[in-house]
């Protein structure tokens, strides 16, 4: 196995989407505008699907089996957007494979898995990037910047918020690991980017949109209480619906002073009547659009400078412990350090 | 002792303002324009201070020892602005001579001194108000009639946030009752306002700010989680420093809906150079003065129609309850049921 | 006859009001809550309206005749808040008899008598302030220290907007002086206050709101162009009618940059349901309550310190001057020069 | 000559791109990403900007001289981005071809040869589209929907301003056609486009932030009143600098209300220390990228479905005639009718 050297020359990096599903679209189309990029191949059990995305980034091969396309030889990286239960085993086969993997969160919902397979993407040395793509949001780029420049000095409370429009359907909700490992871990993962490592946390949470949620053994309405390591405190709460749309904020308070990250409004038209009113975002995508693409546009950048791509394995890893603290204490009704969410617990 | 009966005449209703500090010239300036209201007596131990306020109110009379402006035979209402440790007494007093007491917040640092005085409220039946000014403020008193008319559906979370330019001077810091009763009490009580009352507490709190507050056995960083009785999730953030100025910001979300009370800018102007930047309120006063006005006014209000004030002795006890039982969790470091504060522990 | 000298002595300045009206109550108001001043006659053609101020105000005396108030010995200072078309002569009578006088806004519809009636109070020397409040909101106020401060460096180009919820009764509008002295002036005043004076108008204007103000010879609906004196260029909207409220909107640019000074949400409430929603201004009290009192507060410091006060005789008959202008401009359908609006045409 | 029928299959329809500058990377990136475009050609004199945007839009084929884009029989369609003084020349080129058109604003600085081309592109039928990409601005948009759909009633005053960060180098202004043509004219297209026609303009101007721009006959700091056929009152104000950035601001009032089109915070980071800070946008393509992109889009779907594009002839023709209208008002000193402005006089 070799792993390309995309440094050496200024070729178009050749990838391979496996899965041609909204997400893949979303990829897609970031490829398909970067000139360091190219498409090459797609991959999806539905032929109609492969063909469309295949269209759109003018991929020249398509795939039903995703293995295939991790094995075209000219295929030097791959963007996995399958369904989450696959994650490990096609990032594994990736790697393996020497190519670049650009996994969307979770590696897995099981922290044995996430370190096996993290492990042997470490050992073989390929690039890897996980898809928290909130961290390339405008606003909280930003933020960890002036952040780490000192410009909030001590950081001393974080608070988070982080809700949907409406739950996913049950048969999502069944695999998907539980509230904190598929919604919070957002909102978590970037309590970790923008104030540092969690110590303990003591969550509460019921079922209150749904409760057929509660029947799952889940949640879908979650507040967290957070030490961080350097001892600030932190707050998150998580909703799984909100009838005025997607809902994301995010507060840094440090000696220096407070950032606020919310939604700006949803476009720059202010309507007066009764009141004064403004659109809201109903979808995330809509709301992180651009950091999609960006986060995609810096996998390319990391892979032509050679350097590792961030967020990678750490902190896969980091946020999937943070957030399994979190199930683990909402189940045993305790504060649960993050240093007990071990493999072999320690 | 006979109650004066305010709804039998109309007839200016006789105050008497104990306390010439900066709260008692703001309780009489807000006096003063009320027509239903005229400031007959002052109090206070400094005599130029006691001048002061007498002119500005009109007040014919002045008195070094409130216990003397309680027993003027025209007064027929006090305004408690003295200091904190003297107030329990003083409505003892004014209730024992049958006045009508307006009291700023708290009653006592003391659950017991609390309820003890309470009671001599009820048994003899004088009107009183507790100072808990936040609820008169437009928004809240707003948020608050729009949530009991369904607006927001079920209430599913609730999160407040209270920081104060800077900390007290120590001395008063000693006297004060600690973090949750004096500062975060304002939140409490507004959490009971808008959602209802508290089961359950977590609290976690360091001396970030000043190292003498944790010799003091204080805290001036505090985060607290709250389970309400309803099912509602909460939380609340207090800091006793913020160099931005003073922050109160209030976010209550159900089933219909979110609503955010937060400052408004503190003047019209907007100014666009290095970026857009308008100005913040540094005290609470200016954030709050309409409120300080607006809960004078329902004093007098409730007094000429013969209604009980709100928020009153309920509520006075109520939300002290609470912050004692913040105050315990963050000490003893566990969460705290807040029927397990009790005078005698149940 | 002669002028006191407030600036000798610390008793409370006292004044007569003169109209009982909506205005009279918020600048008595506003006197009750001032220890510098207080109320001793109000004069109202209406028995209960005197009355009630009076008791509002505590003022020992009321008169039906405003004529009778001005002599009143006691009186040393007068509000004028009459109709409009009695402002003229009861400053004339105020001034022949020594009284410091505030008048709402305009002196007179007539420049002739706007000029005899302002010599006269320069000839007496009494002091005088007109009612241009919005000088004194906290928004406005700052704009024009910071402007002169050279913050915005050369000033380049003026925006405003003045809108009502809805128009006056036709009565009022007959006596109006039409709606650029009536109602654009207060914007045309802010140009002067913020920008400088102004060289020449084009201003067009219909109805379209109420054809009946068309048959009064009136518009209701107008937009100005302004060439101010330093190059300058501006523009003023109006209408009659605003179904979201009280709209008023000031923007102001110069080669350092940009002030905009709009009105805040009415209350900090952000609702979040179909898009977010705050409430808007319907009053023009709510939105200048503040700058209504400081102005009346402003008054009784200036004739304590013994300074001039602002805006006085010139900017009364300055601002009359420039919306004339305006008035001449629709009429004519032409460019005006400010400077062609004389008592004697140039 | 044949037109294609992009109806009739679902191919790809094939692009060359003429000119390979700021706008045509935008462009070229936007068609990348569109699956039913390719891009197949690129011109441009200078060899590494036409092979930079092949690269970046995967076009097999570079050409330095555009007429041999126009008349490569894979092409289908051009944009026409390359300098203004070219744009006649090859829209007249690509229609006589009988290629589809979209060609960046103006046609041409003059009245006659915009008449001339544009009478061609309507005689031999091929779509066509001008550059007007604030239409595809999701505020302005959907403001001109609500607008349609009634919703503020009666239009009676439109107010937009437009200032840029910095004037462009001198060598473009002395072939920009002057303030109007070059950056007015996107206001004007919008009150078009929001409000209706305008009959006629009087404009003022002058020469504030350079002194070499009035050399050139041309002003840099304009307001121009409006009359709009409806009988709505307009004004527009534009600066060639501002210091704080790119302000582009619309409003729409009606008797049914009013909208604002302002921008909304750069990015969602609220910054509180010194005051409450947020970002603004320095550029242009910063504030539009997502109508940039819309545009093209838009043009791409109404060739697919065989509609005409809009904004077209007409739109790329009547806005000229009124950014002239206003031309010739400064030059002249009076109000112009937009109707005077032809090509044979009136």
């Amino acid at each position: 196995m070799t792993i390309p050297d995309f440094t050496s020359s200024d070729a178009p990096i050749s990838f391979a989407i496996l899965g041609a599903g909204r997400m893949g679209l979303e990829h897609g189309q970031a490829l398909a505008s970067l000139p360091e990029a190219q498409v090459v191949a797609v991959a999806d059990p539905l032929p109609e699907a492969a063909a469309r995305l295949a269209r759109l980034t003018r991929a020249p091969r398509t795939y039903s089996d995703p293995h295939d396309a991790i094995h075209d030889p000219e295929v030097q990286a791959v963007i996995i957007v399958t369904p989450t239960s696959t994650h490990a085993e096609l990032i594994e086969a990736a790697a393996r494979a020497g190519k670049a993997v650009f996994c969307e969160k979770p590696v897995a919902a099981d922290l044995a898995e996430t370190e096996r397979v993290m492990g042997i993407v470490q050992e073989t040395g390929v690039p890897f990037q996980i898809g928290f793509q909130r961290r390339f949001d405008a606003g909280f780029a930003q933020a960890r910047v002036r952040i780490l420049a000192g410009e909030l000095g001590e950081i001393e409370q974080f608070a988070a918020t982080g809700r949907d429009p409406a739950p996913p359907p049950l048969e999502y909700l069944k695999v998907s690991g539980g509230i904190f490992l598929d919604q919070a871990i957002h909102d978590l993962d970037i309590a970790r980017f923008l104030v540092g490592e969690v110590e303990e946390v003591i969550a509460i949470g019921d079922a209150r949109v749904d409760p057929a949620i509660a029947e799952l053994g889940d949640a879908d309405t979650t507040t967290v209480l957070l030490r961080f390591v350097n001892g600030a405190q932190g707050v998150v709460q998580n909703s799984r619906r909100a009838v005025y749309g997607y809902d994301v904020r995010t507060e840094v308070f440090g000696s220096g002073g407070k950032f606020v990250l919310d939604a700006t409004p949803k476009t720059p038209l202010l309507s007066y009547a009764d009141g004064v009113k403004m659109d809201h975002y109903h979808f995330f995508m809509d709301r992180f659009r651009d950091a999609y693409r960006a986060e995609i546009g810096a996998f390319v950048a990391s892979l032509r400078a050679g350097t590792p791509p961030e967020p990678g394995a750490f902190d896969a890893t980091e946020s999937l412990r943070l957030a399994l603290a979190c199930t683990r204490s909402l189940k045993e009704g305790r504060a649960v350090k993050v240093a007990e969410v071990q493999v072999r617990p320690a």
